[in-house]
């Protein structure tokens, strides 16, 4: 809600009876005065229609003035919003409030326009900051998709001052901008002085005003009217009150300004992560946010029959994978402010403290459950996964005689990804990409694996080094492995893989670790790996150390880890990956998801036998690996938070639906049987996904948890496929910018592509109304695709 | 302020007026009435002592009662306590308030015993939570560094909720513990009915209890007093009552408990960076963090004379370097809350948002000035160096001939470092340490670098290849390069450097890139590198084109990396390392410092022509890494936040005078002139680092800014010596945990060492009292280590 010719204001109070309304008068009038167009709006307006706020509005403009006062909700009972409704039985929920918000700012948006000059709203708020609006919400929550500027109108009454500061700090908090602090004038407390000079160190002015006249008695209500006036037409107009609406105005255009240069400035300073800069021309390319929340970046976009500069655009990557619960989560964000406060960052080598133990318990206790034993931080994916290769590599040279230095690679699985260090990119087959990077040597042997997904409404396997690809009933039975190893598959992929590590080894190899992505393999296309193959995998290769391991090594068998940062902490809709694959890892690595979507933040688990190579009797055989902020108490104690919500999700209502959609059988049980969290699911429909995979320009879909991927294909035959591809892109691209003539739900979405595989993936609690929209969006983007086939 | 038998909790009130006093009346009681000792404090009272809320307590506490009330600053005016002080011309500084508060809990303290049974102290704010000091802090930042667990007396009127959730979010905020919320029923407005419910999702119980009786005309004194008597006769005591002392003493024996048992917890389950785990033996080695204010630690460890469980450690290494501003900064705390509350995070490629924008502009303006055109972000000190490296090894690779690969190493220091990640860590010479690591392989040669530092008394230059040490008269002199370069040592430098370089190519190894440490290599062990010689070096690395790269290179010349994750932004007192070498990288990388000390963050600066070579048709000549964090809101914002900070305070009255305490020759300028940023200075005393360097025990002593290093001899002559010496560590051990018999202003200090060689790092803002009276610890430390030569 940003218009060119229309600014949006919402007056909060520090407290209720503050003087919001008089303040609201107080600029409407100056606003008229001057000749602008004015509205005010009180969206819910609770206590008798006389003394309500926009009566009185409207009791003191001027004749024939451009002030337009208007209430969406009204109950009579003079007590808070959300009391109001109850007693009234009436349930007003927040979208709805925000949805007629919506269409009466675009009414007075097209009232305004070059010619009538910069128009105002105003939005008055009932009671203070948090007070609950009709649904219960705090209004700051329950108003922040609209994220208005915001005038908050101070107390200067004895207590004012921490009553104005604490609620200045709840509408930081929540990301609001405040543009202007307005507030009467009280000589005996003063307020205004102390308080003045704090914002102003924020940058933001503080305007103090002579208080109104004191109400005489109820019985005298023409004289409080003359009053009234007369008090009006002292302060409105004034050189401070037109100051005050000039510092609107001028933050306005500021705002519109800053959205406007932002991507030149972005274009000519950034150094993109994995972007051709020469194809990048400016605004068209670039998306500019302007804030974020749930599943929706507010970007500096038009949309179509909507004047705003900004417009909602659906975060179709999850912000490269991070995103789990939603963007601007207030509880993440008050986790981090408290350990912030209470700790800021203190250094983790041989200390101790609360949100890092609790994190470390956590994960052994869940992820690392029967298996592991210990936990190291890092902060990302890669440095993550360097660690993991560090303790896993370790472990193996041991076995080795001493004085023997072995030349260990990792056996890995062909199109896997493990992050941008150059050790991660090491434990990476070779391609394009990674071919370029001068210090990259992969070191490794990768494995083609066998993949499932839909094709032609079918759930099909296929087999990489076979003509013969078997179907699936289903994808519960695809993922249901016990039943699945009573198969012959079982016998076929152990002969292939112990054939393939007898050849490797045959020339001399050595391996240091086993490495794959438990389920997806996410950057290499998003290749939902056959489980029933990554598992089979791990037991040949714990089987195998006679071939894999030098005869010294005894008992061990070869390290093997889960680089779980993309498919972990439910990504996939499970809430682990070792109980649908049945084997465990002696190392994992976990990231994005671990934080919720908010701070970077790795753990790499391992198990005690790992541990215990590093042990020894001095500092150079202990693990040598740390970063400064190891630990951090911020991202520590937003993991615990996010794996906690992550876990309630997990078992929520709509997660136990979505498993009985896709896992059939389930809903034979009883209601009251936990859902076995092993069972695949998706937030998105399977008929959806079936339906994808039956036009004619898809290759293949495939869905898990919150994971919806397809591949497309290209319309020119002779171009590159796979990674190489920009057919996806292509495909997709009517869905970044709906023009004109889109349909009623279309939502722009924001999306990566990975070649020629496109996906989608939304938080774990992404709404079902939402996600059904962007279903309708892609059947029809991708229908109109398919004509070309 | 920890006691085993003594809980002490603070009353803050969601507004003024909202029933304080009438609660710690009610808790004073119940804890009597139960045989408990009970103290109450107001700290600071304002108004008429009859109507005062100590004299309330003493008024209502029954004959022979335990409870104890006292008051320690007490000012007649009915305002605040700010305005209240103002009035009375008092100046009552935080510090001086809270050692008040410490001595009375000390003294309480010692009244109770196990055979006492658990005592309780209140201590009653005055009107908000946010309301001021008498030092015109807010009340919540000025108590926050004793962290006291919070009873939030919650306001039951029109309003109240949100009153209440800011109160209770600004104390959040500050790290603080709510352990209960206590309110008065208001069966009309029933906000305790929706706190009820909100608090319990917090796990934070909430009592309401019934309002006290109205208050009668003033005249009727004794009326009110009859009526408050029955009324705390039928509300004391209650069983409601008994479950919030019963729920405060459970809070605080868990605390007690929690504190005990994090040393064992944190022993099996963490996996510590750079601990040989080996040698922990849980309590004793294990720091256990409570919280963190300013520079020191608040550490479950106990004192000399003090009963506390809690006591505070000087945060020594500046927690891994990282710290600037101090912990626990409620500046960075709300700004990191508001970009969580504004985006989370939002993906970065081809994406702009104002944090982002904003910091990388702020980069160019100050770091990269004059030569630095765009930046990268990534997540830590070494992931931007592994981005550098990428940056500068493309450049060069691609200057030579099409198809030719040449196998790039780089020109660096010995004794670098630059990282975990394998990438970074190739980037550093070999030793004890990378070399146990698999996958490390050193790519590079090492040019040994010649150091600065007093030696007994005197500033010495230790050139590593030569015989003759020249002294300088003074530290001003040795990094002033304009004076220096009229010398006799430019000359000498050159042909070194260049006859090194001549003699590593003319075995056929080729460079990429040259990297260092600006001014001080870190992790390699504190080594002040003449400015000279790295001025002198990246010069000739620059006219010996024709040496280090191929033919067809033209105009090229080698990339040049300034690692300044440790040494930048004003670490060593300079506001630029550029500014005192005289020459500008093509490349720089920046991590550490860059927040302030709160969350992880990294940006690497590049050139335009570094930049260029990027640019080209296909996506894989574009640079290939990022990571899912890269940019993160929450990271950017607190850097522009720590940066405005760092900025400020180099230019403070603290910094201008270090520099005329360091460099002299300033002394002479008029005040009026702003001191030259570049000249060197450091917040430790001159005298001290002298005399620190005239110990027998010291071979060298050094400062810049706010590190001061030293080497410390091996009383074991044959005991290994650099990093794998444990010389620092022994000599330093007695200031880890002073005993009975310390001196009176001992601190215990967290420190890190690096082999032979101990360092001390303190904030950019920490107090000159506090660094003095480290001064003194340290050398009453090593005066008494120095014994033993």
């Amino acid at each position: 809600m940003l218009f060119p010719h229309l600014r949006i204001h919402q007056i909060y109070g520090a407290n209720t009876d503050v003087g919001k309304t008089i303040f609201s008068t107080i600029l409407c009038l100056t606003n008229a005065a001057a000749g602008n167009r004015v509205f005010y709006l009180k969206p819910v307006s609770t206590g008798s229609l006389v003394d309500s706020d926009h009566s009185h509005i409207s009791r003191y403009r001027p004749h024939g003035s451009p002030i337009d006062p208007e209430c969406i909700i009204r109950m009579n009972e003079p007590v808070s919003p959300h009391l109001a409704a109850q007693k009234a039985r009436q349930v007003i929920s927040d979208e709805n409030l925000l949805g007629r918000m919506r269409d009466y700012f675009q009414k007075c948006a097209k009232r305004n326009n070059k010619l009538t000059g910069l128009g105002a709203v105003y939005v008055e708020t009932a009671g203070g900051t948090l007070s609950p609006a009709p649904s219960g919400t705090t209004q700051a929550d329950a108003y922040r998709p609209l994220r208005l500027p915001v005038v908050l109108v101070a107390d200067s009454k004895l207590g004012g001052i921490s009553t104005t500061l604490s609620a200045y700090e709840t509408l930081h908090t929540r990301g609001y901008n405040i543009d202007v602090v307005l507030m009467f004038k009280d000589d005996y407390y003063q307020n205004h002085t102390y308080l003045e000079r704090w914002f102003k160190e924020k940058n933001i002015p503080l305007t103090a005003f002579d208080p109104p006249p004191l109400r005489p008695p109820r019985n005298l209500d023409e004289k409080d009217e003359m009053n009234m006036k007369h008090y009006y037409a002292q302060t409105a107009s004034t050189s401070d009150a037109r100051r005050v609406v000039a510092t609107l105005d001028m933050r306005h255009t500021d705002r519109v300004q800053t959205l406007e240069t932002l991507p030149d400035r972005a274009a000519s300073t950034f150094w993109y992560p994995f972007s051709q800069h020469k194809n990048i021309r400016s605004a068209q390319d670039l998306t500019v946010i302007d804030s974020a929340h749930k599943d929706v970046f507010t970007t500096a976009k038009s949309q179509p029959n909507n004047p705003s500069l900004l417009s909602p655009t659906f975060d179709g990557s999850a912000s490269w994978w991070t995103q789990g619960i939603g963007h601007g989560n207030q509880q993440l964000a008050a986790v981090a402010a408290n350990a912030a406060g209470r700790y800021g960052h203190v250094i983790f080598p041989l200390a101790v403290h609360e949100p890092a133990i609790e994190l470390a318990e956590r994960m052994l206790r869940t992820q690392g459950k029967a298996w592991a034993s210990r936990v190291f931080f890092s902060d990302n994916g890669s440095t993550g996964m360097e660690v993991a290769l560090k303790m896993a590599l370790r472990k193996t040279a041991m076995l080795y005689p001493s004085g023997e230095k072995p030349d260990l690679e990792v056996l890995g699985l062909a199109g896997s990804y493990h992050g941008d260090t150059i050790g991660a990119m090491d434990a990476c087959e070779g391609g394009v990409y990674n071919s370029a990077v001068e210090w990259y040597k992969g070191r490794g042997a990768w494995l083609e694996t066998p993949t499932i997904g839909f094709e032609d409404g079918h759930l099909q396997l296929r087999l990489p080094w076979s003509d013969r690809q078997p179907r699936f009933s289903d994808v519960e039975n695809a993922y249901n492995l016990s039943k699945r190893r009573e198969g012959t598959l079982v016998e076929r992929y152990r002969k292939h893989i112990t054939s393939r590590i007898q050849e490797l080894v045959s020339t001399g190899r050595r391996f240091g670790a086993l490495v794959l992505e438990p389920l997806v393999l996410g950057a290499g296309g998003m290749k939902f790996v056959d489980p029933l193959f990554q598992a089979i995998l791990v037991e040949v290769v714990r089987s195998s150390s006679h071939l894999l391991l030098p005869p010294t090594a005894k008992d061990a068998t070869l390290p093997v880890i889960f680089d779980e940062v993309f498919s972990g902490l439910g990504r996939l809709g499970f809430a682990t990956s070792t109980s649908v694959l049945g084997v465990k890892p002696d190392i994992a690595v976990y990231a994005k998801l671990l934080t919720g979507g908010l701070v970077p933040l790795a753990v790499t688990l391992a198990s005690q036998s790992i541990f215990d190579v590093f042990i020894g009797d001095d500092k150079a055989s202990a693990l040598l690996h740390g970063h400064s902020y190891t630990a951090y108490p911020v991202g520590c104690a937003v993991a615990n938070a996010s794996l906690s919500m992550l876990e309630d999700l997990l078992r929520s209502d709509t997660f136990e639906e979505a498993r009985r959609e896709w896992s059939p059988s389930l809903r034979s049980m009883p209601d009251s049987e936990r859902v076995d969290v092993a069972a695949p699911s998706s937030l998105w429909s399977r008929s959806f996904v079936k339906s994808l995979s039956t036009l004619p320009s898809i290759n293949w879909a495939m869905s898990l948890g919150t994971v919806l991927a397809f591949e497309v294909k290209d319309t020119d035959r002779g171009a590159l496929s796979g990674y190489g591809s920009s057919a996806a892109e292509r495909a997709l691209a009517p869905l970044k910018d709906f023009g004109y003539g889109a349909p009623p739900d279309a939502l722009n979405m924001h999306l990566r592509t990975l070649g020629n595989v496109g996906y989608l993936i939304t938080s774990l609690n992404s709404e079902k109304s939402m996600i059904r929209r962007l279903e309708g969006n892609l059947l029809h983007c991708l229908e109109a695709y398919s004509s070309h086939f």
